[in-house]
This record gives C-alpha cells, structure tokens and sequence, in this order.
C-alpha cells in the first residue's frame, strides 16, 4: 500500500495527456517507489522507476524521462523548471509551538526565519506563533533555485541572505544548513530541531578549522581534478573552466555520483568541487584525498584572500 | 610520464580538427587518466577526463562527449560505432609458445580459438602455434558488436558460434568467457591462462547449480524491478518491456551502475537484469536479492522451459 496519495497525481497525469510516467524519489522515499508504481500501473500508466541515488531536485533524472511523457520528482521543491516535470513536494507537519524552546536563545526583536523543504509550508504558522511572543518572524523567497519563502538549501542560503535580517532562527534537522547561512550572510543563528525540541547557537568555526586543514594538505598536490557534475541541475561548467585555467596542474574530470572509489581510482592528487556544494563539506571523512571548494581553490591559487573565504553557493546565473 | 603514447592519437586527433577531447579509461587504465590529459594538454587541446566507472565500450561517456569535440575511449574495441568516437585499443604481448601447455587437454583436430580483446592481435600467431603441432586452430568474426576474428565479449559468444567449432581453445585470463562459450555452445572448452600457463576444462554446472538456487528465491518475490540500463551500449529496453508484461509484479527500473545500495533503497524483492548480462551471474554475492538474468526470468513465469535454460547474451540487433 502506497503512503504517498496518488489520487491527486493521477488526475494531474491524465489532464496532462500522459501515457507512460517516471517516477524519481529520494533515497527516505526510495521505498515507496514499488507501490507507487503499482498504484499507477493499476490506474493505466506505463511506469518506469528511476534506480539511481537521488540528491535533490538538482538531480532530475532525464535519462528516465526520455523513456517516459513526464517524470514525476519527489520529495523536493523545483530549482529549475522543466516542461515534462512534475515536482511533488512531502510535507511534514510540526506542532509551531516547538519554537518556544528557541526563545531563550533569540537576541532581537526581528528575526530571519528559514527552513527546509518539509516545513516551508508552515512558514507563517511558525511568524504568528512568533508574533504571539513579540518577535517579527521574517521570511523571504530567496532566488529562482530557492523560490518559497524561507527555504533554504545546503548549496543556496539567497532566502536568509533576502531578509537582510541581522539573527536567524532555522527550523529543520541537522547543522550544516544553518551553519551555511551563518557563513553566507555572517549573523548569528540559532537552530532548533522541531522533532527534538533542540535549540542552539551554531557555531561555523570549527567548519572552517577544518576546511584550512584540508586546503593545506592540497597545497602542494601534483594534479588536480577540477569535478565537473553532469547532473542538469548540478552542472556549472564555466566556474569549472575557470578554475582550471588558474592552474597549470588541472584538468576538468566530469562525473555523475562524486564517489570515494572513483576519486581513488583516478588517482589525482587533489580534486576540486563544482558539483553539489555540500559534498566538498559534508563528504570530506569518506574521500580520499583533499576535496576543494572552488573557493578554498582560489586561495590555494593566489586569487582570492584568506580573509574573503566563502562557502560555496549554487546561485541562480 | 604517459605511460600510454600519445604521439600517434595527438596526430589523429589534429586531423580530425578537434580541439578539445574527452578521455574515458577502465578501471585498469584510470591512473593513466592524468598523465595521458596532460600530455594532451601540452599538445593544446582543452582535455575533459570521464571520472565515472566505465566496465566496456558498452559503456561510452556521452555526458563526456557532450563537452568535446571528440571522445577517446581506451581499452576496448567498438560495440557501436559513433560519428565522434576513437577507440584505442589496448594490446597486451603474450609468447604464444604458451598454447603448448593447452595441448594436452585438446581432443580434436580442429579448434575453436577466442580470445578477449588485449590478446585479439595474436590470434594468428595463435593459430600458426597450433598449425605447428597438427592442429587447425579457426577464429571467426562475431557479430556487430564483437567483428574482430576470436574476440568474445562477457556478453557475446557469437565469434566462438561463428566458427562451428566443437571444441574451443579460451586465451585469456578469468573463466567467465570460456564458460560463457561452454553454455553458448554446448562444447567442450578448454581454457588457458596465457601469464601462468594454467590450462583447464571448464565447467558450467556450478554456474548452473548455483544460478537455479538464485531462481528458487526468486520464485515468491512480490515485487519485480526489471532494470534498464541508461548505458548507451546496455540498454536492452524492448526486453525489458516484454519481460515486464509477464508478470502483474513487474515494473521497469532505470539504472545508471546497478549497485547493491541502490538495489537495497527501492526495495524491490527480486530484480531482472536487462543491462550488463555479466551483472547476474558475476554479482550476486555483492546483492541484496536475487537478481535474474532475462532467461532466468522467463522460467519463473512459465514462458521457457528448465531445459532450455541459456546464457544472456546482448547480441548484435
């Protein structure tokens, strides 16, 4: 039995005409891809699964798509749009009151409110709850990758940085997203897990002690590949180019899954990243060798200071 | 240092007017990756290295290729020939003197001879050895997809059919082959390994065995992921499709790598593997499920009889 409702979908598909459907989840929704598929099936539609690892809405799989009239994307809010694509959101409802845990943290009166694809729909259910207690929750779309108001995303914080909000509170799981939009607009954050009821300051420096470490180990690497995603929405090919033409040791490597086995197998020195931003951060422990922001790469080449590193963001062109 | 040359494929490339090229290697070759792209590049041609998994010349860089005037594939003869593809080949020198060592084992006067492609260039040599000790060894073409005389692929026997042969003499490292040839054509194969000398009669019954126990698994699984592979040279989508429509369990799945974590994700409780015939019967270990081979499958369903139970070969269309 499929815990995603495929009623609405079925009647989007048919008033589009469609015939045969691909269906791509992420990897917390992998699991529904068969009763999904066999509701669909059961309701006339030609269905293809897509089996490949799925990252983010950056990560359509238009391989599948030309097997299919339109491929239906899970779990994630578009970050470009395409005409044979439907994109089909997963909610997941908090109770709003969870942010009084966040309160005591909270320095100002106006505060930047940003959050993750699941809760974006309880935006402004999140600012009453903060106007019942006095403070102007804030929320902003951010640029066409990150278009709802207050989402934003492990490579795109432009719906933090568009309040002009001077503290933000995050609400959503895990630390890198908030500790993202410390480093990309240089305020205070505090971030609360609505599931837990967790709530604290974080704190981008020991992110940045780090990444120094890794920028040393690279300095003197003998080749470099420049990665170079070939996923649609991953793929920034003139920041690629770019880059390779500061060094006389680089060269552009493509890849579609940016896996530790295959850094090794190619056997570079060093690699820099231009495909999804959080990989370089996230997957550092797992690679083998240095992986190199484009920005940490600048430094290591002479262009850019110390005192400007940045984190990387996918931004809109 | 190269240890490939460059010398003759920098002339071919500067006649085809290319300027920038892409470059793919299999695993053994990939540490060549960087040595061969900067010769390249010293040469003046913008270089853009594949850094996915590449098993075969079933398996070209297209995302690659879209970034260059030319891909170069090393390491494998053609199984489809593309307008903007070379192919160099990759020639390993064995001492033919070492067939002696097969002669004890060879009951006919008449001899199959296949080979894999690093050894394809010897196939004379090979036969004139054999015409010195009284024996006539015949190589043939195979189909489109293996055209030089005594290559066969893991997925293509059809140059050991073409010679008529009832009998084979395998040059090559590695059983799959030479077993693949025993289940292809019923004859007696004899297989040699050129570096130690090690000669043996395979034998396909613990293949068999083993392959049946897989189907026995298989039998109640309730659901089915019919695997397509988005692989240029793998994608066997008209099967698929007609494996599909045996069984109300069936779905296709699309797959680039058909890799046991993704397998595990969907959750499927069998697969059918339509891409890399080898994936079947050289993985199973590594997967968390039965996976069949289309043959295998058409078994369970009542489609083909336990007797005529085959090897998968992806043959020329």
């Amino acid at each position: 039995m499929s815990l995603i409702p495929t009623h609405d979908l079925i009647a989007k598909l048919r008033s589009r005409g469609a015939h045969s459907v691909a269906l791509q989840f992420p990897a917390g929704l992998k699991r529904q891809a068969w009763p999904v598929a066999a509701a669909l099936r059961d309701a006339g539609f030609a269905v293809i699964v897509s089996g490949d690892p799925c990252y983010g809405a950056c990560d359509l799989d238009l391989d599948a798509l030309d097997l299919a009239d339109v491929l239906v994307h899970f779990g994630h809010a578009p970050v470009e749009e395409r005409a044979r694509v439907i994109y089909e959101r997963a909610a997941a409802d908090i109770d709003v009151s969870v942010l009084e845990k966040a309160l005591p943290l909270l320095s100002k009166k106006r505060i930047g409110l940003i959050t993750t694809v699941q809760h974006v729909h309880q935006i402004d259910a999140m600012a009453a709850f903060l106007e019942s207690r006095g403070i102007e929750g804030v929320a902003a779309p951010g640029d066409g990758r990150s278009p709802l108001r207050g989402q934003v995303l492990g490579c795109n914080f432009s719906a933090a940085r568009a309040t002009g909000a001077e503290e933000f509170l995050y609400v959503g799981t895990g630390l890198f997203h908030p500790i993202g939009v410390q480093l990309a607009t240089g305020a205070r954050v505090v971030a609360l897990d609505p599931y837990t009821g967790t709530a604290q300051e974080v704190d981008a420096s020991r992110l940045i002690r780090r990444r120094f470490a890794v920028m040393e180990k690279a300095r003197d690497a003998e080749s470099v590949g420049i990665i170079v995603s070939t996923k649609s929405g991953q793929q920034r090919l003139d920041l690629a180019r770019r880059l390779a033409a500061l060094s006389d040791r680089a060269v552009l490597v493509t890849m579609r899954e940016v896996c530790p086995d295959e850094l090794l197998n190619l056997g570079f020195a060093c690699y820099v990243n231009t495909a999804c931003p959080r990989l370089a951060y996230d997957d550092q422990v797992r690679f083998p060798v240095p992986v190199l922001s484009p920005e940490e790469f600048e430094i290591l080449c002479g262009v850019r200071r110390f005192e400007d590193y940045a984190i990387d963001e996918y931004l809109c062109p």
